[in-house]
């Protein structure tokens, strides 16, 4: 039973002892956090966040531990698994059907939502950065395009909303405009590329990209609603304990595997087979007494979900906030990144869906703009950086200032909403005409 | 929401799409497997083990891709995770007054089973391998006497017998021959490092080590006992969901952490944190409508608790069957490990325990032997090494051996101390005498 400090620190660098400290860290923060935010009736995700950015930047004080974490592998990949599991559960709110009833409206406002912050965070970089080639000015329009799901996800998931009209509009126009997102930066860097080289942009590869990304979309959906009341008949069958859970995760997990492996994000697969399954395809496990599958999901979410909360929180640098050459670009890439996707209203309109909670919603840019960025810095073009240092805090500042003034606004935007139909409600007489 | 294959695979090395893979395999073979086993009337950890050892050794076959997961950073963390909850939730249902009810009989259990196997497996090296020295011959010994409890604790739980007293009995005794194991190994570590060196061996070092062992696990308990009432009752005022469940975490991954940090495994520590939690200390949070604890870590164990069986069958080299001059010692020292433990048995005489069912309980090596049998292969006497490959191979067989035959062993045991019990209480015509 015993391990031996002399053989702690492993083939990985990540001990056990290490991690499991750093996650007790990390959860008493949370919930620490947690409590002051829904105190201050906020959501708890927000405190999450900022207990992550207050550890971390204890190392402007010059304790380094908490900063040292966001460079751990294996923290990482556990935010990772929360993160999915995060998907999973709010995809398990929602069928297929109810994401096929918003799929018009969620795909206007994916491409509002692109278009828009692309024009803008392009028109940015006119403007503040004359000096670099029109290739960075678009790059820099690229990084706005991509929504990171999982702030709004979660605070859906805080306030009970996720699987309201328009959180499904969301979530959907989420995963559209990753695809989106990605063909844009494959283009994007496609024509960097071929301007360096002096070669033709392929629009076959171009092509490849996108057509990949939609078959997985349609085809693992329309596979998976085939094959998952099937895969569950054939697990009822297995003797032992854990399999509906098992099973359910095993279900999440592939399709995540997939969607990573043709290029979309893992999450979109999670959230993908949490929309397939469907309470029904297990009922032979209720039925004999076995708890349900959201609470079997539920304690796995509250071990792991907020270790990515707390982790992106600490991935935050206030020191990027000193170089005041960079606030001036970042305070205009985060009106760009913020206004642009307002544009999303529009896809709500004459639906009856609350526009502004749309565009609320879609405002989180997370770590996906830090991806772009980071590639950005990988791509030269006549000896220039494509992205530089100062480009890429600007950057930074603009996923922090998106990723904290997502939770009050849409929280307070949902209130708001609520409100409204309320009044509507009592002013007709009748219930609420709108999608609320 | 992108994550581009350009930067999936990252610092750490493990991209999360290859571990939602490897989880979803290991998951399913972990189910199908524990399926094959209840329908024989095994328990389901034979089946994990067994599933393990299948899909790692189709590398003699050219599939390699299961055999490197067992190299794997991030499932090996989360394998660790797994047998921590596993530790914990077993500790979660007993209580330090339960403990302290079978410490004489698991401290005379543990000694026996450590000093037995010690001198059974001196004399089986003095027998096979006159070319060594007798330093080699006492590290043999010393690769026998740790308990790796993992897997008695879990056939405990899969035949929901953790609770009984000889369940107790074993579980702190593996928790005693921890700390022996780790005496014996720095003991006779120093001692071939004295002898090399000509230095004399510092008795002081070896009283370090006992001392911070005893000082954890005294203090702990008793600190625990103490602070744990407390802790829930803070927590109680938090705002915000799964606050219950992050506590009992926290309690759970800061004593591991401890544990691991004076040089005890960190399964003690949870271990340690299980028996200090109480239900009374979150009266308030099952008050008010939650979940009662055991249900909140019951999921996470059913994800994470096969991750550790399925990847310890993996470990398993059927390779290493194939040389004859190894397998004379292996089944020697194999012999040795099993009936060395069975002198623990003598630790129940006149308690009412039922001896049989302690001293199959204590069989299993696990890990800890291949840790020990590392250690060695890292330690060279006059350019010796003290483990040599062919050792090395042997320990590896012994642990395989001592691991599997463990849970048929175990579950037939306690079945026919269940059948006496009944039939003494049949015969008696009043409940059964002993401790069963």
């Amino acid at each position: 039973m015993t391990s031996l400090p002399i053989l702690a620190a492993g083939a990985g660098g990540d001990t056990i002892a290490h991690v499991v400290l750093a996650l007790a860290v990390i959860l008493a923060a949370a919930k620490l956090g947690g409590d002051i935010a829904v105190r201050l009736k906020q959501p708890a995700v927000l405190g999450e966040l900022v207990a992550g950015v207050v550890l971390a930047n204890l190392d402007l004080v010059g304790v380094t531990w908490f900063r040292a974490l966001t460079g751990d592998a294996t923290i990482g990949i556990l935010a990772q698994l929360g993160v999915l599991i995060l998907l999973f559960q709010v995809g398990l709110e929602s069928t297929v059907r109810d994401m096929l009833k918003v799929g018009v409206a969620a795909t206007v406002v994916a491409v509002l939502g692109v278009v828009t912050p692309f024009a803008l965070g392009w028109g940015v970089g006119a403007l503040l950065l004359p000096g670099h080639s029109a290739y960075a000015h678009a790059f820099l329009g690229a990084t706005l395009t991509a929504t990171s799901v999982g702030i709004t996800a979660r605070v859906l998931k805080d306030l009970g909303k996720a699987q309201q009209a328009e959180g499904r509009v969301i979530l959907g126009a989420a995963v559209i405009d990753d695809v989106l997102g990605l063909v844009i930066l494959a283009v994007v860097a496609g024509v960097i590329a071929a301007a360096e080289t002096g070669a033709a942009l392929s629009a076959g590869q171009t092509g490849i990209v996108v057509a990949k990304a939609a078959l997985f979309l349609f085809g693992a959906l329309a596979i998976g609603v085939v094959a998952s009341p099937r895969l569950f008949a054939v697990a009822a069958r297995l003797r032992g304990r854990g399999v509906l859970l098992a099973t359910a995760l095993v279900a999440c997990f592939v399709l995540a595997a997939l969607a990573s492996a043709i290029g979309l994000a893992a999450i979109v697969g999670a959230y993908a087979a949490g929309l397939i399954l469907e309470d029904v395809h297990w009922r032979e496990f209720t039925q004999r007494g076995e708890q349900r599958l959201e609470h079997l999901v539920e304690p796995i979410a509250e071990f792991l979900v907020p270790v990515f909360f707390v982790l992106m929180g600490m991935r935050v640098e206030l020191r990027a906030f000193a170089h005041p050459e960079v606030l001036g670009l970042a305070l205009l890439l985060t009106v760009a990144a913020i206004a642009g996707k307002q544009a999303c209203a529009l896809g709500a309109l004459g639906r009856g869906l609350d526009g502004l909670s749309i565009g609320l919603g879609m405002i989180p840019r997370g770590e996906v703009g830090l991806i772009f960025a980071s590639i950005g810095m990988t791509l030269t073009l006549h000896g220039e950086r494509i992205v530089d240092a100062g480009i890429y805090s600007a950057v930074v500042i603009m996923v922090i200032v998106t990723t904290l003034v997502t939770p009050p606004a849409l929280a307070w935007s949902l209130a708001r909403g609520e409100r409204r139909a309320a009044a509507r409600g009592r002013g007709a007489g009748g219930p609420p005409a709108g999608g609320r």
